[in-house]
């Protein structure tokens, strides 16, 4: 095991009902400005519970933060709450909605242009309290420090995180998600799956309470995944479901032990070109990476097997060649593709793609760092 | 799966060599009282350490707090505290002096008796800020709000908790364990397999999550539990020990499900009657309070027979009884006792031990409640 170190200040407040809650974790003087995305919170009851929650404290809306948040939109969150001297923001929605409110919550304390904490990677010491009602589990943004932000003008989609971008509390009530598109719950169980895999299959560092828990967040999703699309209102699937996506992003599997994210590297370019949900490139990526790059995965991939997918027969190829199949089956079965040409897409496209990984710096990815542009282009080519 | 809060605001900072990251997690004003025990820390060269870390800060010493560590000898460290104007405390052993330290920091702070945080659970609502150097990995004290004190002129032993103590860093450097006696090594094993027993092993409420992570961290006990008898110096199994023994106890298992704690409550009354080891109470104990209790625990029991120790043959009854003498051959093979007899003692204690959990309230123990004096006794009976 590495030596690391594990903080994570956010406090979960688990269940049906809890939207009611935030009385008790929203200072009662509070000038809250909601931030939420297209709106379902209004049709699906969502806002009305978070309102009246809030009671007497004076509060104001921003609604149409998009998947994969533009700069462009946030900034004019940021204008609103400096207007109306905001002082708690409270994201209600999904990842994209919480990060998005994590960039809007550092630019409103960001003494500068914000968009360099993106480009320049300048540091966020300082940001705005906030909280936030979750209503898709996928991201695990409610329970970490980061958040991935796009700009529609520079057709960029960039990372950052700070100890100052936790959430002072997270509402997960499983409830929220019943109404949720099946392509959202597909969606969110691809990107949780990806996640516990960037931190997981790598090589081993003896690190066995990592492990195993990875494994059993995985046999979670495989597991109550295909439930969630049958019985969208069964409690304790979309309980699991939620759980197991925070868990997922949290720190917490990822502490001490190698990790790699060249999969989402290489997928954050295919949204920023294509537009694809950010799952879709997950789903498309992944069986390519993994791939391309067996062999250095070798022995994880074959625990990988064993333990998450019950393969035991065959030879060392013939067993990780399986596990990588049932990755990809267990994908489609969530019904997303994981092929570039479900989406439309042809090869043509992948030198665009690697100028893009070339221009933001991403050419050692991976846990070893040996994921050049030339194994990027291997992946890419494996996954048309 | 049950509505739950999840908040844990401590940082663990983990791996060789860490105690020099004390440095930065401590105001560099602090006047920094060093609490410990029986003066391991001295010879193994850890407070040499930890000194070399505090650098230029002014710090006193208070050791001498004992395993079941007793009000008697906390209040004098109060005294000491109060005398030198001491504003930050720094537990340096294993749970019991970070259970002592904790009851100190919030004596230090309480208006009354403290004695009555125990005996009439009078809240804490405030605490002397304090970190920890973990030595001893067992209790989960290190990333938890709660101890366990005992009042020697009572025969008392009774628990507290608050959210105002929470260690607000614990340093875990494995390293610190190599010079520890076999004995303690397996006492910590041992509590931490309970801790992790006492939330698991209930009944089902579909909590995939918890139940995967819980057999997880057993699995690794069992696997890591006799090498780390066996090869002290083994780096990856006294950091696979470590961190599975916080992660036992820091409330991540235990979220959303029932919780049982009887073992525990039994136990107690067997050390404040013959001072056995904590550890020690709870191999006797546990073996009899799932024989005992088999009937209530079956569903979680035949769980813990298949996934835990892989016994799939045999009817259910089969089963579960396999189950339950693993657990008591472990606890063994750990050189842990597991019959009351073992320790010298006999049937005729029962009475006194029932007498005691009966003057202490526990009359209604378990997961439903149903752990009457009766079933306690009949626990006790088996356990001889």
């Amino acid at each position: 095991m590495r030596n690391f170190t594990f903080h994570n200040p956010t406090r979960i407040i688990f269940g049906e009902g809890e939207i009611a809650a935030l009385d008790a974790y929203i200072p009662r003087e509070a000038r809250v400005l909601i931030t939420y995305g297209g709106g379902s919170i209004k049709s699906n009851g969502v806002l009305a519970q978070v309102q009246a929650a809030l009671g007497e404290r004076t509060s104001f809306e921003f609604g149409g933060i998009e998947p994969n948040p533009t700069y462009e939109t946030l900034m004019q969150a940021v204008a609103l709450a400096r207007e109306k001297n905001v002082d708690f923001l409270l994201a209600v929605g999904g990842g994209s909605v919480i990060d998005g409110t994590k960039f809007i919550a550092a630019a409103l304390k960001f003494d500068g242009e914000p968009w360099d904490i993106l480009a320049k990677r300048v540091e966020v010491r300082d940001a705005l309290p906030f909280g936030s009602v979750l209503t898709l589990p996928a991201t695990g943004s409610e329970m970490n420090n980061g958040g991935v932000i796009s700009h529609r003008a520079k057709g960029d989609k960039l990372p950052f995180r700070s100890d100052a971008t936790y959430p002072s509390f997270s509402v997960l009530d499983p409830t929220t998600t019943y109404s949720l598109p099946a392509r959202q719950i597909s969606n969110g169980v691809v990107d949780a799956f990806v996640h516990i895999v960037e931190q997981y299959l790598t090589f081993p560092v003896d690190a066995k309470v990592q492990d195993r828990f990875a494994e059993g967040l995985l046999i979670t999703l495989i597991e109550e995944g295909p439930r969630a699309l049958a019985e969208p209102t069964d409690y304790a699937v979309r309980a699991n479901l939620m759980w197991t996506a925070t868990l997922a992003l949290n720190g917490l599997i990822g502490a001490g032990v190698p990790q790699d994210w060249a999969t989402h590297m290489l997928g954050h370019e295919i949204t920023a070109l294509h537009g694809l949900d950010h799952a879709q490139t997950l789903a498309v990526v992944l069986p390519a990476m993994l791939s391309v790059r067996r062999d250095q995965k070798r022995e994880k991939l074959l625990q990988f097997a064993e333990r998450v997918w019950n393969i035991t027969h065959g030879t060392d190829d013939e067993r990780i060649s399986a596990a990588i199949t049932a990755t990809r089956v267990f994908f489609e079965r969530m019904a997303v593709g994981t092929r570039l040409r479900d989406y439309g897409i042809g090869g043509t496209s992948i030198g665009v793609l690697l100028a893009k990984l070339e221009e933001h710096g991403m050419t050692a990815l991976g846990e070893h760092g040996d994921v050049t542009l030339e194994v990027s282009r291997r992946v890419y080519q494996f996954a048309v």
